[in-house]
């Protein structure tokens, strides 16, 4: 099953994807949804009969506000090895805020303050039960699905201080989405999918989500005897090898560059860079 | 004025305080009032007839969902040189989740999977209105109060990574409250203020608050340039010396013992350790 969150001129709505059309369900969102109960999929396949035609359809993040988004940093030994980092023994984890989220197809914010802004493409985790001390053997029953992310870096900030933080919370710069396909459709194991990112076509990160160090039941048992994980939690599992800061000379966005990332079988995100406009 | 978010046998509710009793307000918790509109603090005064005795009320964290909770590290001279870390050009920001979130007078969490839990005393700032690219002369104006936290840390997973974000969100760790006091109170100036902690009734942190490194304007404004701070946003502000692990030998909290933090004309949170219940 696929679901979305789709703009409509009465606000976002979730919906399940059905061909070429979108079936609108009762909840404003994805997030909504999983937080309706646990039978949110037999709810989301019953859901439901205004449909709009997906082809139309423009998507907010598939998960508009998550309790929690977190990160995992030096997850792919490519990239451990392009930022000059140490293979670390624990998943490396740090946090982003809703307000940096975007839609598949919403531009990427560059900001005014830096312009060292740098991608990282991202397989993303969505939670659909509650997890508190899961062992790594039922993890996976506390997935809900997975969609495909950009772990958007202004890098500057992120090494201004010992802390990543700073450089991986800029507002509206992380696409999220467009859909969530859900984790039955994975046959219950960790997905091994080709995952990829394009600067105006141009590949620059090619990898594969089963080249993750730590793998997805890893995390998210490692991160529930921390925290409660909650239905819409969101996690963004680390980027392959390829960024441009990784680059020698090193390479940034620029305004009108088109950011594609492609995850097969999940679908794509496609944000085009734009200056933060002020007044 | 001073806010609370009360338990009652309906659910919490936010409070004013009157006396000594609260006034129950029409809102859940002190965060939806913050969030109910720019006219929140008038709302707060005249509004609801329902009083409760003081004496007897239990805290909920006075914001128990905040859209943020963005702590700051090495804020204060005394903390950083025990901590053998430079001082920094630049706030050092991370994150918490609102699931490490407690009450004034509830238990601290003691894990399971490490026994490296520490101390570290704060002066919490609460968002009152939106804050986007605001400068350092117009930040106070975005803060709607103050209140007292204690950024509990557990050491050994603070340090088992380069980022700090998994030793500082276990789960029931970190007291807010019992009280916000608006910033009026502070007749629009930064809050100079003695800060201790406490442990069994030992002194172990004791300074003021404005030896903070960066001062709340330079935060809020710092902050607001990477992301928009929203009503109920809550920002700690850092930690001074005398922490259990910048000691020789170190020294960590232990079940049974009472961890009290107070800060001059706000209040105090006491909060007993308790090590977690596992099934």
């Amino acid at each position: 099953m696929r679901l979305a969150t789709v703009r409509t001129s009465e606000g976002t709505r979730a919906a399940r994807r059905d061909g070429d059309s979108y079936v609108l369900l009762p909840h404003a969102n994805v997030g909504d949804l999983l937080n309706s109960g646990d039978d949110w999929a037999r709810t989301a396949v019953t859901a439901g009969t205004e449909r709009v035609d997906a082809a139309k359809a423009t998507h907010a993040p598939v998960v508009p506000h998550p309790n929690k988004i977190i990160c995992l940093g030096l997850n792919y030994a490519t990239h451990i090895k392009e930022m000059g980092r140490e293979t670390p023994r624990f998943p490396t984890l740090f946090a982003k805020y809703d307000g940096s989220l975007i839609g598949a197809g919403d531009p990427v914010t560059l900001p005014t303050v830096s312009d060292t802004v740098d991608w990282e493409a991202e397989l993303a985790v969505v939670i659909g039960q509650a997890a508190r001390h899961v062992s790594k053997a039922d993890a996976l029953d506390h997935v809900a699905g997975y969609t495909v992310s950009n772990d958007v870096t202004v890098r500057e900030y992120q090494r201004r201080t010992r802390e990543f933080l700073a450089g991986k919370t800029f507002e509206a710069t992380t696409p999220l989405g467009p859909e969530l396909v859900t984790a039955d459709e994975f046959g219950g194991q960790e997905p091994d999918l080709e995952i990829r990112c394009e600067v105006d076509g141009e590949v620059m990160q090619l990898s594969r989500t089963s080249d993750l160090l730590f793998g997805v039941a890893d995390i998210v048992s490692y991160i529930s005897d921390i925290i409660t994980l909650l239905p819409g939690d969101v996690i963004l599992s680390g980027t392959p090898g390829g960024v441009g800061d990784g680059r020698d000379p090193k390479v940034y966005l620029k305004e009108g560059q088109i950011l594609t990332t492609v995850i097969e079988g999940l679908g794509e995100t496609r944000n085009v860079c734009v200056h933060e406009m002020r007044d």
